[in-house]
Order: C-alpha cells, then sequence, then structure tokens
C-alpha cells in the first residue's frame, strides 16, 4: 500500500463542509468518489483538519492509502480531471507510511477575510464577511497581540467541543488592511471548534469600537464564550496552511 | 426628470455580458427591472461600457432618468436589496442632466488577472485566466511600456468593429505579480473591442517566451490583428473605474 499526501484548494460554498455526512454533499466524499472512479478503490480520505459549511481552503492536507499503480505525483493530475471545478488538488506526493494528515500536523495556518465598506462587494459574496461599518483597524491590530503565546482559549471554543485541553499556542497573528479587504492571518499549534471564526468576530467587535481592546485580556482570563465576540461567519473563512514536521 | 448615475459591481460569470438581449440575462436588463420593481417606471440604463459574457465590473458607471422621489443617494439601498447578490450599487448619486456614463466617460482603467500555477485554482476559476506554464514576468513588463503612448491599435481590436477610427492613447499599464496571480492594469483614454483582452493575450505570449519583448512594437505597426496573440479569456477581466471629467 503506498500513502498519498494531498494539498487541496476549495471553494467551499457549495459543500456541507469537509466531512462526509448522509444526505449532503462534502469534500471529502467528493474526492473520495472521485479516488474510487480513477483507482477502482474505496478508500478513506483523512482529512487535518474539518472546516465546516462555507468554510474555503487554500492548503487542506489528506492523505488516502492506495495499492494504485498510478504515481503519487500523478494524482493531482488524474484527480482533477475528474473532480468539479471548487476543488482542485494543488499536490500530490507519496510519503511515509506514518503519515496521517491529522495527527502528524504540528500546526495550521488560517486567514479570516472581513469586506469593509457600505454596500456589500458582489465578487466577495461567500468569500468574505461583510462589515458595512468602519473597523478602527489600529485598535484590532493592538487587541490581536494578547492573541499571542499559549493561553487556555475556552472562551474562544463554541460549546459541544470534546477536547482534552483548551491550551493553545498562538504563534503569530496579523492584520493587514488593502483598499475595503481586512486581512486576518493566525497561525498556532492547534484550534479548538470556531477558534478563529470568535477570535475574528471579537476583533470586529473591537473595530466596531464595542470592545475596548484591552478587554481581550480580561476575556481571554474568563474563559467563558460568553464574554467573547460573536461568530464570525464561516464564509469568510480559509484554512490556508497544515505545518508538519 | 432626475438624472442618477450608479457605480456598479458585478460578477459577470453567470450573465451574458452587460447588454439587455432577447432570451438571455444581462446585468442592463437585471438592473433595469430591479429600477422598474421600484419606480414602477420603465427605464434605459445606460452603461459606460458594454462588457461581454463572464466579464466582471468593480466601477462599471450607468445612468437613467427617473421621476422618482427616492433621493439618489438612497437608490443604491433600495436596489441592492431587490438585487441578486452577484450585482452591487456601490453608490448612486444625482448628476447633472448632461451627464452621460457613455459619453462623458474620459476614460476607463481595466484589470486583467491571470492565476499561473501547475494546477489551476477552486477559489478563481472564473475570476482569472489560468497558465498552467511559468510566465517570465519581467519579459511582459519590458513588453507592456510598448502599449504607452497614443497609437493605432487595429492588431489589437476585433473584427467586427464600427469605430471611426482606431487611434487610442494607453496612459498606463503596469504587472503586479503576487504569489501566483499576475495583474494587469491598464488604463486609458478609450478601449476598442476585446483590445484588453488581446493586450493580456500578447502579453501571455512574450510571458512564454513566444514573442520577443521587442515585437510588441511590429505588431502595433503592423495594424494586423493576425500578428498579436490570442484574445484572452474573459473572466480574468475586470472593469474597475470609468474616469469623468
Amino acid at each position: 500500500m503506498k500513502n498519498i499526501k494531498l494539498i487541496i484548494e476549495y471553494d467551499g460554498t457549495n459543500y456541507h463542509g469537509w466531512q462526509a455526512q448522509k444526505n449532503a454533499s462534502s469534500v471529502q466524499q467528493t474526492i473520495e468518489d472521485t479516488i474510487r472512479n480513477c483507482t477502482g478503490e474505496q478508500c478513506t480520505l483523512i482529512g487535518a483538519g474539518r472546516t465546516d459549511v462555507g468554510v474555503h481552503a487554500l492548503g487542506q492536507v489528506a492523505n488516502f492509502a492506495t495499492d494504485s499503480t498510478i504515481p503519487g505525483s500523478k494524482f493531482s493530475y488524474v484527480l482533477n480531471s475528474f473532480l468539479p471545478d471548487d476543488i482542485v488538488i494543488k499536490e500530490s506526493t507519496e510519503v511515509d507510511r506514518n503519515f496521517h494528515a491529522r495527527f502528524s500536523a504540528i500546526g495550521k495556518k488560517y486567514r479570516y477575510l472581513i469586506y469593509n465598506a457600505v454596500q456589500p462587494s458582489a465578487l466577495l459574496r461567500n468569500r468574505a464577511f461583510h462589515v458595512n461599518r468602519e473597523l478602527d483597524v489600529l485598535k484590532m491590530q493592538y487587541a490581536a497581540k494578547y492573541f499571542l503565546g499559549t493561553h487556555d482559549f475556552s472562551a474562544f471554543c463554541a460549546s459541544g467541543a470534546s477536547v482534552k485541553t483548551f491550551t493553545r499556542t498562538i504563534e503569530e497573528i496579523s492584520i493587514l488592511k488593502n483598499h475595503n479587504q481586512i486581512e486576518i492571518k493566525v497561525s498556532g499549534d492547534g484550534f479548538l471548534y470556531n477558534m478563529v471564526r470568535i477570535i475574528a468576530g471579537t476583533l470586529v467587535e473591537v473595530g466596531l469600537r464595542k470592545f475596548d481592546y484591552r478587554y481581550i485580556e480580561d476575556i481571554i482570563n474568563s474563559r467563558d464564550r460568553r464574554k467573547a465576540g460573536r461568530t464570525a461567519p464561516s464564509c469568510g473563512l480559509y484554512m490556508v496552511e497544515v505545518y508538519y514536521q
């Protein structure tokens, strides 16, 4: 058996998220079906992270086992010729048997895109969170610094998550404004359920001057989800990269 | 009668271009229908330029006459609440009676987006021209300079155009690379039919080293459409701005 690693870009708009489920089309299921059509084998595609309905990916990572004679580097070409055009395999490689897209990951990078203008954007509909009042980006940048480092992020985790620990390390966070687009980039060793969207939603509240930027520290320390801002919509979220050793 | 000017963004993917036509949905028709629904008046929307099937706009300009009591600046809000979300009125204002979106225009700016990577992009499908071999951007930048200034652009005009003169002035042209995206921005006093797309297609040939960059001068001087490169696909083209006095 060969172990094949895929790097995947997708537009999440028309999928019910990454994970295969009954009666709804998912990115995972769509790729698994395409692999089966190409290799004749039923496979299980292991994704680095489950993205929710409407979330996009520039660099989701997944792996699967196969006995196919298709060389690892050719899978991208073969699968792309059968996949719908809102899912693209950017790269495929044969990797070590022990490589596991989820368990081998040591970190991830996400981007959250805000479109800040009075009227929405036609081209960025389903691609960015439209905020129609002007955001104070400098205040958002001050606020962002509080997230850096190792913290218990319970206040930034949607309920229903079953994890052993809420402690995560954020290694980098940046906020850049380019015309009407505000891009939050965040990377860390792992993210809780909805963590990036709750961070983005909280930063938007700071930008709207509803929260003082220094209040972020109190929110983190409270470990109380109700203290943080609203969960920003899924369409603004992009899984950018998954890090491995 | 009031004269209302609109600045319009649209995703051209699902429209048969700007211009109203039988049996096909167009951006112009969609907005005219929406105005009629809001004001009860049948109107004619004059666009600054006709965009082809699949071409996008960030700043198309149009105007129409109305007796409606809706204030000029409120039309954007009213129309946006009825328009499909791939057409957005960015701004509406009441302007002088003599303002004509097409005849008053003194210049336009376009952008042409190329996605340069081995595999296509899921998120930029329908938004950029996918070129899978590496482009030499420096050579494209050298080539671009030949377009600057006033020239007879017959070699860069699709046949079937009925214009008095093929002379146009290109005031600015720039090519910027950002990761896998190459953006050509061009502004001038006017553009012939398919001119930006033929310029983009010709620059791609230079980037692929099929044409020497110095050859652009010969192509322009030939006034022969067959000497220039292929017309680049419509999905990469964006009408960015229309200039008025």
